[in-house]
């Protein structure tokens, strides 16, 4: 059963979830099938469609009405749960002067524009001004949120992607990884021994990939008659409503797994909505699910199923078949070779063990740049130097470094984080799950629904509920405790690594 | 350079665009990639969508202004026919009585439903009463077009397919096919050789067919930043926008030639988009194009170009190497059975030649419904008997007879001879093209731009500015004459068959 709600509100709700229908569908179909021609237009005509949902969704006569409606509800129900976090976000919209928000818009534009081109011509200069103007103008904005006191600028940006999150509770997150990794991964690369991981870099059709993409998606149990598999560029998951999740993926020739570790990915986020409970739908319960909540369960997938030796010990025999190139390189040498570890410098091309350090040089950075301390002359330097000092790499230029990724370029400042914490997530989850089901022995047999169903009944029908912290407590039986993961990552790679 | 409006009129029709761009993205994706279980919520989503842009369409206040603007356009620009053609679209909404819509619709609605029902359950008894009521109901509501004189019903039906068409026009043509047609086909199954086509209803596989398509894509210039392929249960073209074409297949194992016309017939349809003068774009010049000529240049594709010799000589040396089973076919052997007629049932399996009598059919009926004169008791056994004698084939079930269309249960009187005149409109500017230019060398060199070109130039260019009917006349330099398109089939059968 949906929730209940008074008719003019339930209608306000289906009209937006109509207009953001049509958004998620053109967004989806513009970064899988439309031809590149036509995508001008499409956006132009997006930027009008956007701009009638805005007029509908803050509409003022229809905010007072909900403000009233508001203090009829409940107190602690569902209902009165997602018309107060509507009321937050749209007094957010509401709060902000018309130039504030024009100047901050600008300003993003200007810099997603000079960081295409700074990146391409590798000139962090170029971007500098328009980077340091988008912080102050996002800065600004985000003062006028409803959750700012004066003094927590900082927490309101975590809290926008990560509801509840704060400083206070990402520093000792990542005080823990920066104390247990960063000595860990030095200690790894001085006595670790090699894996020769050359195989996966060898050239394979893509007709081929496509084909044993398929046998993955069948072992995956996923629905086809609720999920749909696109390519793109650069793979997401589009959320559609309760019965229609977009994933996408990209094959390359020569990176084989890519593509698998990729769609197990996004396949983790689409049966995160998949199994959410279906009365939430079209409400802020499901909307606001946080980015960590989210990486949790495509990193759970990605990692704790997708990297596991049950996982291709299930489907070696498939994967010999359709590619012989495999029988001579054997089960156990496979899954050491989807598991290498090597630090360097692009986040994106980063394996399990390595990436939170990326997302810690973020962090330690970001904190700076939102309470205004940031140097940004310096930025390029303090970032090399960052990397060096946790990861033993430092970039020689700064498209391989400060410049790589979109974020901040898109004004999204406390964004990063959530990457690192939705791992940690993942990994106390999967602690728990592995007392209570043989994970291994369902992979192995093939039986994928037992641990979907766990998900399911312990993580996915909050939906956005409950934050994924309270989730992870009531499911654990103990409050988040990054040790989970820093322990179950050092475990991992001492045993691959052959550290004693 | 676009048409040129006030900023107000500018702006409406840009909202107008924006939403149909919505919905046609929606449909498209429907019909192509949307997992299947979201489609509910997605029709829901969609109604609403529609319901905002009627309101927005309709706005009196709106109405009011475009009239007033409209009497301020020059008699004759471009302009004012733009606004004179919408404003007849509007009025016709206008003057329609709520109650009148409302009882179109549902009775709209019954009929599709159980004329489903009624084709599986092979049983017209059921379908019939919401037949007669859906026709009571068309013909009301078409009452209230601004163009309905009191007298020309049919006349109004037509017009709304393909604008400047009516009955009396439809006859003549009829009478000609009829005619000429009937006995031709008789005489061809009396003195006719027969052709073995069985090579095509072997079954190839899927994957084959999809790489061979590449080629044909390839070959027919297909630009693919302007034109995507899908795969569909029902091959159709989406106009998204100019540069945005979305076209559709379905590959059937056992019918290996079925996707590539199919392809080739949407890919006509396409081009006209592509080829429309982008300055009438958003406009209802570009939309009002009628439905007998796009299929005229639909079928130009398919008919002209993809079952001439020419064309499959460019492309045998790439069918044999991907279809090696083809090389003890021989070209002309292949072509030949390209083009085999054989008098059948079923309108969308029926080939070139017979497919004209399934339209004079339905065009016969349709008339006597139109005009209140239809016994519907005995509407199957009239629908038999002129099957038994136009085509010498005589259906021994409704769901191969008159229950086999969509088109009546959807309301669509006037369309079905769309489909003839559309091939007659293509015979007479083939015949033209042909004197101009060496179309049978271009084909077989490789140059279909050449043909595209002279499309363009000639035809696509006018978008509706004129009607298919002038753009004919104009090309040929004679009215429009359907000699030639049933001088064009008899020839080319003739030959085909070896009648004397």
């Amino acid at each position: 059963m949906r929730l209940q709600f008074e008719p003019f509100y339930e209608e306000y709700l289906k009209k937006l979830a109509a207009y953001n229908l049509a958004s998620a569908t053109m967004y989806t179909d513009q970064w899988t099938v439309a031809p590149s021609a036509g995508i001008p237009h499409a956006n132009e005509m997006m930027a009008i469609l956007a701009q009638e949902l805005f007029q509908i969704e803050n509409d003022p006569a229809m905010i007072e009405k909900i403000e009233a409606y508001h203090k009829t509800l409940p107190e602690g129900s569902l209902e009165q749960k997602e018309v107060k976090m509507r009321l937050d976000d749209l007094g957010h919209t509401r709060n902000v002067p018309a130039d504030v928000y024009r100047d901050f818009v600008k300003a993003r534009n200007d810099a997603g524009y000079y960081w295409h081109q700074a990146k391409e011509k590798n000139d962090y200069a170029l971007f500098k001004p328009y980077l340091v103007d988008l912080m102050n103008k996002s800065i600004e904005y985000m003062k006028y949120s409803p959750k700012y006191t004066g003094d927590n600028l900082y927490d309101v940006f975590l809290d926008a992607y990560e509801p509840g999150m704060n400083e206070e509770k990402y520093d000792a997150f990542f005080d823990v990884v920066k104390t247990e990794l960063v000595p860990f991964i030095a200690k790894l690369r001085a006595e670790g021994r090699t894996i020769d991981d050359s195989m996966l870099s060898k050239s394979f059709d893509i007709e081929r990939q496509e084909r044993f993409m398929d046998t993955i998606m069948r072992y995956l149990r996923v629905d086809p008659t609720r999920v749909s598999l696109g390519t793109t560029e650069h793979p997401f998951t589009n959320f559609l409503s309760h019965n229609d999740m977009r994933i996408t993926t990209h094959y390359y020739p020569d990176r084989f797994l890519s593509a698998i570790l990729s769609t197990v990915h996004e396949y983790g986020h689409a049966l995160y909505g998949l199994q959410m409970d279906e009365m939430f739908e079209g409400t802020k319960l499901n909307e606001n699910v946080g980015s960590a909540a989210h990486e949790s369960q495509s990193r759970f997938l990605e990692n704790h199923i997708g990297r596991s030796k049950a996982f291709w010990q299930a489907n070696y025999d498939e994967l010999v078949k359709q590619f012989p190139e495999f029988e001579a390189v054997g089960l156990d040498a496979l899954v050491d070779m989807i598991n290498v570890s090597e630090p360097g410098l692009i986040r994106t091309e980063a394996d399990e063990l390595t990436y939170p350090l990326h997302i810690l040089i973020r962090y330690e950075l970001e904190k700076d740049m939102a309470e205004g301390k940031m140097d940004y002359d310096q930025l390029p330097t303090l970032w090399a130097d960052k990397y060096e000092q946790y990861l033993g790499v430092r970039p020689q230029t700064d498209s391989e470094g400060v410049l790589q990724d979109v974020h901040w370029s898109d004004g999204y400042l406390g964004y990063f984080p959530t990457y690192a914490l939705g791992s940690a997530y993942a990994a106390q989850l999967y602690h728990t799950m592995a007392k209570q089901i043989d994970v291994d022995k369902a992979l192995r047999e093939g039986r994928m629904e037992e641990i979907t169903n766990w998900l399911k009944d312990n993580v996915h029908h909050y939906a956005g509920s409950k934050t994924m912290a309270e989730i992870v407590e009531i499911v654990s039986g103990e409050p988040f405790d990054p040790h989970y993961y820093v322990d179950y990552l050092k475990d991992k790679y001492s045993k691959l690594y052959g550290l004693k």
